[in-house]
Formats: C-alpha cells, sequence, structure tokens
C-alpha cells in the first residue's frame, strides 16, 4: 500500500488556527507534522502533539476532551511519556484515520471548537511557549551515503586515486551511528576534542577539532519493524517508514581524517547529530514523490531485490533543503542568517525504500523509532553543496559573509541552521520547521 | 575507586547451594553474575537473578521474603522487568552492598536458608528449567578492534600492502554496531544474505553468504553513563564499568570484504550478535586484573588521556577464552565440542578503561547499558586466533575435526561455542559461562 493523495492535501483546505493559512508557515493543515513537547519551564511529561501554524495541537488534551474517537484517539493513548514509538509501530491504517480525523478538528469550518475559548487554549500552545525533544526512543540510528555527488567530492579530498569506491553504485553504502548523542533542534552542540595529525606530523595531538563541519541531511523514522532474519521487501518498505525529519550529522573532519579507517567515522561524528522536531508524515508527502535517481548511461541497474516499478517511478522526494549560517556577529548586528547552499533530496543516488530494504536484506531486525539518515544531500553543482568542506574545497575556497567575515570551517559561536520545504503546483506548501545548532567552545 | 579484593573473593567460601561447590563450575560463591531470567514456558516478566553452581538465585524473590535489607533491596526492585539497567546505573556502592549480602545469604554457615525447604524451593530455580535473555536494555554497541594481532593478520587479507594502518598503535579504533540485533546465547542465527563480488567478477551477485565466521570477543556494560560534552577520565573511567560478558561478532567475511569501504563493516555484522546472559561483574573480577598490554620497543605510549599509572599497572584482565566448534554431525555421533583456539584478553593493545575513556573524549554520552566490546582477541600464536579467516588463512588452511569434517567457514547446523574463565593461584576459579549460537539456514 502506498501513500495516497486524499482530501487532506487538498490546497483549499483553511484552518481556524489563523496563523496556519500564512502561505509562508511551514505547518498549514496539509502537513500536520508529529512531535513530543511541554510547556517550557514546567515539570510536565513531553507529550505528543502536532505543530499548526505557529501553534501546537497537544493530541493528549484532545483525546481527553473527546476530540479524538476509535482509533485515532488510541494511536494518542498508546504511547509512553516522552516518545511517540507506540504510534510509528501502529501502521498506515492507525496513521492514516488519526491524519483524517486531525485534518478534520482543525478547519476552519468546525467554528464550534474556534468558537469554544476555553477549549481551545486548552488544546493549543503557542510553539513559542512549548520546549520539545527527540520524538522517538531511537533504538538504533544508521546514515547512509546516498548522494553520488557528496561521496564524490569527499572521496576526492580523502582518496585522491580512487574517489568514488568501486562499490557505491551497487550497494546503498551506510554505517551504523550513536543514538545517545542525538539531540533536538535548538541544542547547543560542544566542540569536540580529539586526536589529530596534521600529515607532516610525526604524531598525533590532542586537543580541540579545528575542522568543525555540518551535514545536511534527511532521515527517516523507522514505523513497524521486522523480525530478526525476516527481511522487508522493496515493495513493502515505505510502509515500514512512518516519516522524515532534517538531520545534521555534525563532523569534525580532522577526527574523521586520522580516525576512520579501517573501520568508519566514530567520534568525527558521535559528538552529537540534531534532527528537527516535526516529523512530516509519509502521508503529507504524498504529493511531493519524484521518480528515483536518474542514473547515467553506463551506470549499472539496481539489483533486482532493490528495485521496483513503483521504487522507480515514484521511490524519490522533491523536498528543497538549505543550510544558512549565524555568526555571533550576524546575530549582535541584525544580520538575517546567510545561506550557504540550496540542494533537493532528488539528488540522492539511493530512495529511503532502498535503503531500508538494503538495511534488513541481511535479516537485521529494525524497530518502530528507528532513525535512518540519507547522508549529505549534495547535489551536481557547487552551491548545492551540503557541507562545509565541499562548499570550501577543504578550506581553500573560503566563503565570504555578510559582516565582512569569512568562514572555511565552523567558528565558536556558529549557528547552522536546516531547513525544507516542499512545493509543486497544485498543492500547498508544507515544510520541516528548522534544524539548528549553535556551536560552543570547548569547556575549559 | 577501584575494585578491591575482599572476603567475598575468599577461596574458602563454600556454598550451601553444593554445585557451586563443584571446582568445575563457572559460578561459585565467589562469582556472582547477575542476569534476567524466566520459568521456560511460563508466562513470566525476566526478572533479575544472580547465577549460582547450576541454579538461579531469583532477587525478587529474595527481596519479597525479606532476605535482601537496605540498599540491596532497593537495587534489585528498582529494576524494570526485562532487564537491570536501573542496577547498572546505581554504581560502585550500591554493587558492592548488594554483592556482600548475596556472598553472605549463600554462604555454607547459613544453614538456616538451607533448611527452609520452603524458601529455598521459592528462590533458587534449576537454570535447566530456565530461559535467559539479553540482560540489559543496550541503547548503542560499540565494537572496538584492540587485539594487534588480530588487526594485523586481518590488515594482512583486506590491505595486503598496509596491513597496519597507522592510526592503530594511538586510537583505539572502534565503531558503532548493531544493538537491535544482539541476542542472548542459544539463539540460532540465520546465515545472512548479502551481495558479495569474487575479485574477477564485473558484477556483484546477492545471495546467501559463502563465508561465514564468528569472532571471539569480551564486552563490557557500562554502569553510570555520563552526560553529553562531559568526558570521563582514565582515572574514573572503570567506576562506569558494571561487568563483562562473552560477545560473539559473527561476521560474514564476503559482505563486509565488498561493502566496508570506505564507512566500515555495516550489514557483515549487523545480523546477529550474540553475549553470554550472565554479567560477570568488575569486582568478580578483581583477583584477575592484570597489567596493561606491554608495548614493544619502537611503539608510542599511549597519549596522555589514555594513561595513567593504575592503568598501566592493572588495567587489563587475565582470561582465558576459548572458541569450539560442534558439528551436526558432531552432535548426532555424540562427539564433544571441538576446540579451535585459545586465547586471553592480556592480548588486548588496548584496556576496558581506554577504551570508555576514548569513546567519551569527544563528549560522546554513555548510558547505562550500554555494550561496548574488545574486537576479535586473538593472541600472538597460530592457536589463539580468535576467528576462522585467522585460523585458516582465509581458508587456504582448513581445519580437520574428530568426525572427519573439514572447515574453511562455518557451515549451517555448526555451532559455535565461546567459553572464558579466570584462574589464580590463591583464588577460585570463575568463569563466564557459554555464549553459544547454532547456524540456520538461509531461509525459503
Amino acid at each position: 500500500m502506498s501513500y495516497q493523495i486524499n482530501e487532506t492535501h487538498d490546497p483549499n483546505l483553511r484552518s481556524w488556527v489563523e496563523s496556519a493559512n500564512d502561505p509562508n508557515t511551514d505547518f498549514p493543515i496539509q502537513n500536520l507534522p508529529y512531535g513530543i513537547f511541554k510547556r517550557s519551564d514546567s515539570e510536565e511529561d513531553f507529550r505528543i502533539g502536532v505543530a499548526i501554524g505557529d501553534q501546537i495541537l497537544d493530541l493528549e488534551k484532545c483525546d481527553k476532551a473527546n476530540l479524538l474517537p476509535g482509533v485515532a484517539g488510541s494511536a494518542v493513548r498508546l504511547n509512553f511519556p516522552g516518545n511517540i514509538n507506540r504510534l510509528m509501530w501502529l501502521g498506515q491504517h492507525a496513521w492514516a484515520t488519526l491524519r483524517q480525523r486531525l485534518s478534520w478538528l482543525l478547519r476552519e469550518d468546525r467554528a464550534d471548537i474556534q468558537l469554544n475559548k476555553k477549549l481551545v487554549r486548552k488544546i493549543l500552545l503557542p510553539a513559542a511557549e512549548a520546549e520539545v525533544a527527540v520524538p522517538a526512543n531511537i533504538g538504533d540510528y544508521t546514515d547512509f551515503y546516498a548522494s553520488v555527488y557528496h561521496a564524490t567530492n569527499i572521496g576526492k579530498m580523502f582518496r585522491p586515486d580512487n574517489p568514488l569506491m568501486p562499490n557505491y553504485k551497487w550497494v546503498p553504502i551506510g554505517y551504523h551511528g550513536r543514538a545517545s548523542s542525538i539531540v533536538v533542534s535548538g541544542t547547543p552542540v560542544r566542540r569536540p576534542i580529539g586526536q589529530t595529525k596534521d600529515d607532516n606530523a610525526e604524531a598525533p595531538t590532542f586537543g580541540p577539532s579545528k575542522v568543525l563541519d555540518y551535514e545536511l541531511e534527511v532521515g527517516f523514522f523507522v514505523g513497524g519493524g521486522n523480525d530478526q532474519g525476516k527481511p522487508i521487501k522493496i515493495t513493502e518498505a515505505e510502509d515500514h517508514i512512518f516519516g522524515l525529519c532534517l538531520v545534521n550529522d555534525w563532523s569534525a573532519r580532522d577526527i574523521q581524517r586520522w580516525e576512520y579507517q579501517p573501520l568508519g567515522p566514530f567520534l568525527s561524528k558521535s559528538f552529537a547529530t540534531t534532527i528537527s522536531p516535526w516529523i512530516v508524515t509519509m502521508e503529507a508527502l504524498a504529493p511531493f514523490r519524484a521518480p528515483a535517481f536518474k542514473r547515467p548511461a553506463g551506470d549499472p541497474e539496481p539489483l533486482p531485490y532493490l528495485d521496483s516499478p513503483e521504487n522507480r517511478e515514484r521511490g524519490g522526494f522533491d523536498i528543497n533543503l538549505e543550510v544558512l549560517i549565524s555568526t555571533e556577529q550576524m546575530r549582535e548586528k541584525g544580520i538575517a542568517p546567510h545561506r550557504l547552499s540550496r540542494s533537493n533530496t532528488q539528488d540522492l543516488y539511493w530512495t529511503f525504500a532502498q535503503m531500508l530494504t538494503h538495511h534488513t536484506s541481511n535479516g537485521c531486525n529494525l524497530r518502530p523509532g528507528d532513525l535512518m539518515a540519507s547522508g549529505t544531500v549534495s547535489g551536481a553543482t557547487k552551491d548545492s553543496r551540503g557541507c562545509l568542506i565541499e562548499l570550501t574545497e577543504r578550506g581553500a575556497e573560503p566563503i565570504n559573509l555578510p559582516t565582512g567575515e569569512v568562514r572555511r570551517f565552523l567558528q565558536d559561536g556558529d549557528e547552522g541552521i536546516l531547513r525544507g520545504y516542499c512545493e509543486r503546483e497544485g498543492f500547498r506548501r508544507i515544510g520541516f520547521g528548522e534544524c539548528r545548532g549553535v556551536v560552543l567552545p570547548v569547556s575549559v
């Protein structure tokens, strides 16, 4: 069963939450992304909510007010405080039912709700008064390497003679990342310390990373998992995907360069990974599907276990991505964040369905709430490179900022900001919100 | 605070559980390893127990019978069903208190307990009637590569020109493994399917791994963790280690060879990792500590963050390890498992304290119940190689079994069996129990 366009995607739908009708909002009534939140500075448990305009709809309170009958209410009540893993586990029928109900609840023609000011005050919280958190209990986090442009650009720097490995066009290359250090947008990220070694030095030294980078990625959360030893077929892969978010896979390039052989990146990545708080569901994204990457002539076709007509025709996503930077000086002077690059998930060589199927092809079991990420989303052009090491050619071509500052890599106080949104003629624009993090200096 | 030898290690202590006094048992009263268990074929929750001889002491029932006063009782009651993460989190004072109390409860001179047949029937369950499970909720699993002999042997095969990477003697090399597919000893392991490519082939093929291997490792569970951005110093590292177990890091060498560049092993390992069910505590191991690896002349000293006098003097462990194989034919003919190799954790180039400190040096946070493993424990001699690819020189020197069968790699029906034990003059021998798994054929 694939995710279909239905009445919840109708571009003419308007919400009684006025801010959701703003053409620039990421969270119109056509989106309805899930997250967890609580009132800032309160001792409440984090609970499930939906972003709508500049508000959060409190699903627990909606349920208590009997606004979510049947499966929709169960899908909310089932969750433990602090995550929505149970909703992820429920699968497409429950997801569709809940979405339909929420869409209906939030429609402009539900003036009965809007007029009940007391109810509205209970079930809505301005996002500005809320604290959000990582929405799932993430059992395992896997990071892929799905942009062939990124893999080629990086490969050139680390292995000039051999930029793209011979396995790249056959295997959706991925590796296990660190789940414990995944943080939600807005959490400051401390510059890591580690071993680095200059090419000409006799010995490595131990100290703060000097080559700190961001990586612009898109992640997806696993819905229902699979039993160990039971692979998920490509034709069923998307049934197991709950939704997508933005991921910043912070990377200390100098640590990475010294440590990564032969077992891959480790401490260069595990100090922090930032995700956006709102999970945009597969159903919300139905209008923004795209064909899988068009492989250039000469590239092999995917092996049969990674191939299906549906994956070829609409396994991809048309998501516009941006990275911006805001330095301390820019914030002091009131200068808006500066855009560093734009790219699109259509630039990914492998689809999410292919990543998920490959991941389970050996019998590996996935669990609800597992996170997989795309790897840096870079495109073919220079202005679409999704990390600084690519953008600045390893520091050789520094970036000039509007303050006159220059950046090769991230400095303390710099904030990295990822944004993502989908636009298509005949549909309402939806967005992912932001994925932000400020770099803190090494602690003394 | 380091783990001291005390009265619980007294070799003259005997237990009223007769089987614990058998000189060959892995679980005398001096050991007292923790796990979780339930009565086989029951619907009970898994709960915390201690292995003693051929019995399991049911700590929940001990607590209910008021046999665990104060901290000892809390350390049991705090745990959620299905794991002992809360006990791990409590730290050394609680661990020591509980151990002391359990040692006292199980001593021969507690004839009052032994004579109370009704109580004994309640608090003891024969291990043969119990089912065990993975004892912790493992948030993240990290696998190191700490035997320089293994790294050199493997390196020769994968990279003949460059067997040992220049970082090896500086960096405790490790990578993130898959937590979801960790299973307890006794769970069958299905042969994985995957992409492999012969050197001369034009394209890879997708099918059952033909080069399935085991890896003999020792793992340790994290006790109290650390906050993100707050590294753990080498002098405090062992405060954060709860105890050790055996780990079989099953490996599909043909999948590994094709997939591992440039981001490390992934599906070649993630189909299954088997651990022994009983966690031998750091305190139980106090008599069996050893100096850190004696680096040969010319090797660099560890960088200061990985070095301390205590780590040098007793950062290592003297644990004897063995791998055995039992084929289907051997089992049918009643032939005992055949030993393939023996090695010792003293062969590890890096200590567990160094691995843990390195892991957090970048600010990465650990959580109670996280598992780290040593990597294959191979020694300098040929009969101490901890996996088949090393033992058979990549299949060139097959192993002859007592049935006349020959093995290059694991066949369907083969059972891999890991054993570990500590012996030292003046102390009682303690063991780890077994870590077993039978290879199942690919499912059709």
